[in-house]
């Protein structure tokens, strides 16, 4: 994987970059839609390219216990298993160990877990976890990091991001192996992930650690886990400055369409969140003049499109009163038609940006879209937990 | 509408047609896919299309209940409430009034009942079912019958099909002075609906009586609701020598592939069937081989299409181990897929029949259809009902 810095912003820290991976380019900043069993909920894979997307976030955990690895490594690997041809990023299943499996133990080794679905057995350890991602054909891959929950106390939190630390060394040891193991050039690139919960000490210090390990990319995890919004700029505010200009920078979890332009501002790269879809199978899409909730009476006789501003299928071909009779009678089309919409409200937004810094007018933009989107909606945890 | 029949085959009853509408024209035979509430289960109007979907069935029992037809009416019509610009077949609620809704009161009148959704109270009586029709816009209407359960006496199918009889002659009434209120020629067509049960005598004398309204097209009702299949073809056999050749035949509800060729070779031009979406989503799917059960074990490392001559989206994009996987995660895109491959299958098979049919190689294509397709899957009623 190659990373490059097209342009800097003047007036923020935003910046216009290019990933490069086997399987494609992807320019930055990027949104990535959950994928989390080899598929983004209701859509397909031309659907998703239809919506521009260019890089898709896989999760390990979930293809772990179904169909597991045997199966996508006889497929020829996960892109082929899923028809999917551009680059892919696995999650490490760090989050979901700690907040979908029972668990049942951590130590130093790894962390011991029962399946959601079956109750099975299993250890993950950092190795384990950079063998399977690896195994799958990943172009980015996730070490497993310890994921604690909001709020715990500081000697909580200092234990896990140094737990998350060791485990970070022996991920990249692994998979440096791997590595070397392998003829053909497909390495993935393997990120470190920045934890120490709402601490900016842990977290200065947790980067600092990472740093001197040389990834190619740094991703901060264990954001938007319930903390209030605030602490979690603060954070971004003392781990962005730290991390390398030449390095894609990840948000994981995040976030809502506000919070996107914030932290692209701040100088993230790469983003993945549930919201999308998963507030779009509740019925509530994302316009350029802010979310709408489709059940409401309010919507039954609105013959408009969800967006006039949008040209995806849905808005070019249905209408809100169509689309919520359709959620009313609960019919698949209308979670399908509102999750095209809102992936495709996302991946327009991140273009919008790219398109912005590249021009030089990013702040002027930003404030733009503050003037015209109403923000009035309250966050909270958006990543792929509770299915 | 207009029918005209371009070939005759020589070797049986089969024959290619063409129906013309305002909407558009219809090649028959004609299967059409059940969209019981303004969408067909789990599918886009675009992929409908996109299959060869000609005309559209869509009941006019569900949409009376959601969204009403006050709003399809201040949508513009039910083509433009659902996006959808070829023709539509309504169904007039009779069948699910009494198998779907609590069915309070059958009189001489019309159809008191309780909705299934919410218990309220309506009435249906053929000159109301007309005008709700006429309302929603449909091409092809159908009046209310009184369909009756398998088994049940002579008697008891006596008295239904001759009340079926005087409820039709009322709705060609109300249909005749709807159409002299309007000015523009958009006027439907009014099939006439052959009950009888498995009494031949009450179906030749039921066609009989019909045969003297003039409808432009005559249905089939009440097969495929747990009788024997010899007693549906019985049925068939008895009936369809006594309708006019110049107007078009529809079964009704009807069905598996095995039995859309047989019904075509006795001269049937139009089916409707909720099979290749149910069945669909239930993971079973059609290919020129027969059916298989996607869900089964064996395919869980089967990488090979749904069916390796089918050129829709699925089978060109997707493996059966991958779809299997969708269905294990119950993920809706394994439901999409398994729907629209099935739907392209019975599109296609439609398209064959006409083919053949327009060449005079019907009979051999017949024969080598049954050589290939394994036929050996239990029937029954297949009708959108408990839904």
């Amino acid at each position: 994987m190659e990373f490059e810095v097209v342009k800097q912003d003047t007036q923020s820290q935003a910046r216009a970059g290019l990933l490069t991976t086997v399987h494609g380019q992807v320019p930055t900043p990027a949104f990535m839609p959950v994928g989390t069993r080899g598929v983004v909920r209701t859509l397909s894979q031309k659907e998703l390219e239809e919506a521009g997307v260019r890089l898709l976030l896989c999760n390990t955990y979930h293809l772990w216990l179904r169909p597991g690895p045997g199966v996508i490594q006889k497929a020829g690997g996960l892109h082929r298993f899923i028809g999917w041809d551009r680059p892919i990023l696995t999650d490490s299943g760090g989050y979901q160990i700690f907040s979908l499996a029972q668990l049942n133990k951590v130590s130093e080794q790894g962390a011991a877990f029962q399946s959601h679905i079956d109750g099975s057995y299993h250890v993950f350890t950092p190795e384990r976890v950079v063998e399977i991602e690896h195994a799958l054909g990943a172009d980015i891959i996730m070490p497993l990091d310890q994921c604690i929950a909001y709020p715990c106390t500081y000697e909580e939190a200092r234990e896990a991001s140094m737990l998350t630390i060791r485990w970070a060394e022996r991920s990249l040891k692994r998979h440096r192996e791997l590595g070397e193991e392998k003829s053909i050039g497909c390495h993935p690139a393997l990120f470190g992930i920045v934890q120490g919960s709402v601490y900016p000490e842990l977290r200065q210090n947790n980067a600092g650690q990472l740093l001197a390990m040389d990834f190619p990319g740094y991703a901060i995890g264990g954001l938007s886990v319930g903390e209030p919004k605030s602490l979690m700029y603060e954070m971004l505010e003392a781990v962005l400055p730290l991390l390398p200009a030449d390095r894609p920078r990840y948000l994981m979890g995040i976030g809502y369409p506000e919070d996107l332009v914030e932290c692209v501002a701040l100088g993230v790269d790469m983003f993945d969140c549930v919201i999308p879809t998963r507030n779009g199978r509740n019925g509530m899409v994302f316009t350029s003049s802010g979310r709408l909730v489709l059940r409401n009476a309010q919507y039954a006789q609105d013959f408009s499109p969800i967006d006039p501003e949008c040209q995806c299928y849905a808005c070019q071909n249905y209408t809100r009163a169509y689309i919520r009779h359709l959620f009313q009678v609960e019919e698949m089309l209308g979670l399908r038609l509102a999750s095209l919409h809102n992936v495709y409200f996302f991946m327009k937004l991140m273009e919008q940006m790219r398109e912005a810094i590249r021009k030089g007018s990013f702040q002027r933009w930003r404030q733009e879209f503050k003037n015209k989107y109403n923000t009035a909606y309250p966050g909270g945890n958006d990543r792929e937990s509770f299915q």
